[in-house]
């Protein structure tokens, strides 16, 4: 019997990745270009179609090569297969990708945004191991939401449901860039702590930091973590308000959609253990008495592959029908 | 071909309310009697029983009677047909309410929680026209919330999704009975609203309330309604605020389910126009500036029958699989 496989493409506002994925979600081969999304549509298409094109030729002899599922930063229209807009990619505005791939490629395509397609790998082969409800929290630039409620991904009336760096945890709280305040992301992204922190350190409220970044270090999540743990005080505040609000966004992602797991990715959850018992500890003060079954609290598993991976098994599951 | 109808049964903490409906959502009679909780399971069941009987009674010859619907307080699987346990009822702790009925009426009997049930309702033949994607809120004692996605319920993994009163709207905010602080329903039902008053009346902030509750007058949601009308300064401050935290609900539904709607329903809902434009006016203050695809805000229309209908609905789905 053919081997059955699917390219899975992510396609991130700093890079472009493509793989080639079996049906029990081992990545094959992998491919990565930078996406210099400045040169526009045209020339992106042409370097996801040329990478896709060379996944297809590591696809050994008599590959049942099913098609395309492809990852790309919201909002877009799964059911039309465009980019509706990106605030990070000037010029994204109602492209539609997949059928441009299509055409191009001569293979079936789809398009998911890229908080669920992670979310769906995870499901799949990470995080997700043994359930079909699962919630994943991408904690990077902004942080990334995905739903998958039995085993399908959440998409929404408008197809813009699981937006969930936007839920409002402070009202009248931080400006965010979508227009509202107080949404998640302004206080739990890793772009977030780092600004923050960045902000005390121009208020002079630590002197260690301060010459820290004087010397040339460059202040990011992994940074702040590192001073967090020595005990300096102005990352160990600011991290312990991300995971304060991140316990909180767990509570309401229970009352909303009662999930088996709620799965943290992203470049802060690098820090492993000592992000998962600070949200933990914020959770065992603020959760209900009464509430039994709480959803496990977990690290995402496929690391930098989620996307990949996620967008492969879309492609493996829609375009040809497995399981 | 003979008429298909089913039995809704609304089950409430103060009324047990049943009722025969047919195929189109027509509520051909209704029956009710007080639930007097006090006495137990086995009393409360067998009136039940007794007021179903009757529904059934009322059918014309040739009905296909396909079963009755139950919607009850939660938190309940529905699964095992079972009300796991309840703040309002005492004694009923793992009430095998669905078979318990199926045993005494000899028809098949379905369950679910109170919110999801009326939120069917309304999706049914109420506010829901037309799609298959809404949100309720009850703003009642508390505040109920259903949701429905694609057509059907969302249960959750564990049974306990759509519990958006229990979604935290103000971190470290007022105490809830559940043990989590600043919930929703701390704000936003109608007791809320009729406490926060009377709390404001008894430090003294208003003679005019002070004077009308001396002569006799209660204090209930509507109550609050008619003095903010007339401008009572400490009814529209507090009426202001639960809408405040209503509008910042309809966005995080947004965010997280992105339906086509919210609807709502409950006491403080009869308030109509004066409730849709005052969280109207907070969404147009909180929401996003990019986002176009908002859910409309509109009104329950089943009122008090919400909840038979929708369980009539679910035992014409459920049982005899019609859409």
């Amino acid at each position: 019997m053919a081997h059955r496989m699917a390219i899975g493409v992510d396609f991130g506002a700093t890079n472009l990745k493509v793989a080639l994925v079996d049906s029990k979600g081992t990545v094959e081969s992998k491919r990565e270009c930078p996406t210099a999304a400045s040169r526009g549509p045209d020339a992106v298409i042409a370097d996801l179609a040329r990478l896709a094109e060379s996944s297809r030729g590591d696809a050994p002899d008599g590959t049942d090569l099913v098609g395309v599922g492809v990852g790309a930063p919201g909002p877009i229209s799964h059911r039309m297969g465009m980019i509706v807009r990106s605030n990070n990619l000037p010029g994204w505005s109602n492209v539609r990708l997949r059928d441009r791939l299509q055409d191009k490629l001569g293979l079936r395509v789809t398009l998911d945004n890229d908080g669920n397609v992670a979310a769906f790998g995870e499901y799949w082969v990470g995080a997700g191991e043994q359930t079909g409800d699962l919630v994943m929290l991408t904690l990077g630039t902004g942080v990334g939401g995905g739903v998958v409620l039995n085993e399908a991904i959440l998409h929404g009336h408008f197809e813009n449901a699981a937006e969930l760096g936007h839920m409002i945890v402070s009202l009248d709280g931080l400006q965010c860039s979508c227009g509202q305040r107080g949404c998640l992301e302004q206080y739990a992204s890793a772009s977030a702590v780092a600004r923050r922190v960045n902000e005390a350190i121009q208020q002079g409220e630590s002197k260690v930091l301060s010459d820290a970044v004087s010397s040339g270090q460059v202040i990011d999540a992994e940074w702040v973590v590192r001073y967090a743990r020595e005990g300096n005080a102005v990352c160990l505040r600011i991290w312990n308000e991300a995971c304060f609000y991140l316990a909180a966004a767990c509570i309401n992602i229970q009352r909303f959609y009662n999930p088996a797991r709620i799965v943290f990715g992203g470049g802060m959850s690098r820090a492993g253990g000592f992000l998962l018992d600070s949200i933990r500890e914020h959770l065992g003060r603020q959760k209900s008495s009464t509430d039994s079954n709480l959803p496990e609290i977990t690290l995402a598993k496929l690391g930098h592959e989620a996307g990949v991976i996620g967008a492969a098994h879309l492609a493996l599951k829609e375009l040809a029908g497995d399981e």
